[in-house]
């Protein structure tokens, strides 16, 4: 899912996003809320048509932006009191809350508020955090259940910090309250990589084989590929978008900067084997004038081929496993890319 | 003439500026020839192919640019020695050079290096600088013949300050040297409106009816309409995307800015009589979002819907010509546009 903070995949239109083969997109609950603010979304009877996105649209609880955003936060029982990082107002996220604001946005799928943690945390700590997750879950989906009867889709978010036992209790407990599909929340806060493998590979098993499996806020193309092989079903992150304003570009072989001096004369495109907009139109030599010259038009193209790059990553390993030919894609995977930024 | 300084239409794709029905862009030679450097575009043959763009290019002298960027100028009779805004590095543009990176551009319309004047000037510096103005005219059309063989096009430039018997000159000494198009330059350099008009009204009528006329970095949507008024076919200025990307959008009615509060829930379009894109999928609550919280798709839909707004006032004019209905025209525009931004 290509990330839509603010009511827009940052630098592309709407036709563009579908152009890459996107087929949802994520909003950001908290940042919507504070601005334009539900009332001028609601006149607009929701998201999609305010930003004039037909497809399916996935907002977040708010939870993870208060946690990393906002101001002078206080956890209780009850939610997340908070300032905005925008002005400073007073606001209180409760469960409900959440609900109800991703309610008003008519996004397609909803997610449960839930208690984000630092990285390192004890295990007294996430233990704590795993119990309010559960209890949050719990009046997530009774205030769904009452407010809309069920309507569109409410999924559960595992937590349990770095902690085995605590991502499988969680996971547990989750399930027990029953939802159309399953998340796996508190990974790439800053932990090692092998530590994010290892609780999404103790986690992703224990989650019902029949629903969505999300693995929130991930990751590198790498990430994905190992992700997808331990069976997960869905991915959001900023990393094709960011990166590309910040002109890193992903392609087969790997990674490249489009600042770098070697693409200044070079007629071919990002990646030959890519057939994006950007790669069919454009020499990496124009990109990168563009690019060092701080066009607009720079980071729209860099983000057209990024987000491009990963749905059709997401695509072919779908089709590979459709196929039964998932291993030999992984391997050829490997075998293209090489890790480090060139 | 949209302007498309450093190889892009700030903000636009091509194709989004062939969708704004304009026919040709305008290219800066000095922001070109610094950077990405007549080397990079040289391999691709000239701008077109560099920048995907299958329709006209006008490129200008650069003579202005380094008149208003550049560091550390010197005007002497060889031409202008400067250093780069960009890195300080030293150059020299004689006429002869301009012509040079003209030619690699590959630009369909070419315009002589003339010599830009402040405001106010004297009549003796106008003098002065008409005649510099005469003499490098004629080194440019002599160095296009030997080099090009008159291969695309090449203007002439009128100058004479505000002084109407130096413009009458300047005219008369550009018109003898002949060339295929004749455009007006130092207008909207700082003058009273009421001073451009005056210049405009005696310049206009002397140049060549089987030629096209141009008036350089001009104006207002008011502007545009006085001076087509008097007999000019062609303008560039940066206006439509310049105030875009501030917020300002051009309408029937008059000029908005899109940060104003009392679009905050607007379901309408910035123009219900437009048919731009952005006119066609975007509310103004929506274009007023997205430039509050200033992302890159803003930039784009405010300029798409100005380009379009500025092709479309043209176009309509030349109908009206071609009809007889002119002056009905301009008068229907008067009763429908307020003059100041609301």
């Amino acid at each position: 899912m290509p990330v839509g903070t603010q009511a827009t995949v940052k630098a592309l239109s709407p036709e563009e996003v579908k152009a890459t083969g996107a087929q949802i997109i994520l909003g950001n609950t908290y940042h919507l809320y504070l601005r334009p603010g539900c009332d001028i979304i609601g006149k607009f009877d929701g998201l999609h048509r305010f930003m004039n996105w037909d497809r399916p649209i996935l907002t977040d609880s708010g939870g993870f932006q208060v946690f990393s955003l906002a101001k002078l936060r206080k956890l209780t029982e009850e939610g997340y009191a908070f300032q905005s990082h925008l002005d400073g107002s007073k606001h209180l996220f409760t469960p409900e809350k959440s609900i109800e604001v991703q309610i008003g946005l008519d996004s397609d799928i909803h997610m449960c508020l839930d208690q984000c943690l630092e990285y390192p945390t004890t295990h007294d700590q996430a233990i704590e955090a795993l119990e309010l997750t559960t209890r949050w879950a719990q009046r997530c989906k009774t205030h769904w259940q009452e407010k809309t009867n069920c309507r569109n889709n409410l999924f559960g978010i595992v937590q349990g910090g770095m902690y085995p036992d605590l991502r499988k209790r969680s996971a547990e407990e989750i399930i027990a309250i029953e939802f159309p599909g399953y998340a796996i929340g508190g990974l790439s806060v800053g932990e090692p990589k092998e530590r994010m493998m290892e609780m999404a590979s103790v986690t992703l098993p224990l989650l019902p084989e029949d629903r969505p499996r999300y693995v929130m806020g991930v990751g590198t193309p790498e990430d994905l590929v190992e992700l997808v092989k331990m069976g997960a079903d869905m991915f959001d992150c900023v990393m094709p978008t960011r990166n590309a304003r910040n002109g890193q570009l992903f392609t087969e072989q790997g990674t490249i900067n489009i600042c770098n001096a070697r693409f200044r004369g070079d007629e071919n495109p990002v990646d030959l084997s890519c057939d994006c907009y950007t790669c069919r139109n454009y020499s990496l030599a124009y990109l990168r004038h563009l690019y060092t010259a701080r066009e607009i038009l720079a980071y729209r193209l860099n983000t057209i081929h990024n987000v491009h790059y990963y749905v059709n990553l997401v695509s072919c390993m779908r089709e590979a496993i459709l196929d039964g030919t998932f291993d030999s894609f992984r391997k050829a995977f490997y075998a293209k890319r090489k890790p480090s930024v060139t």
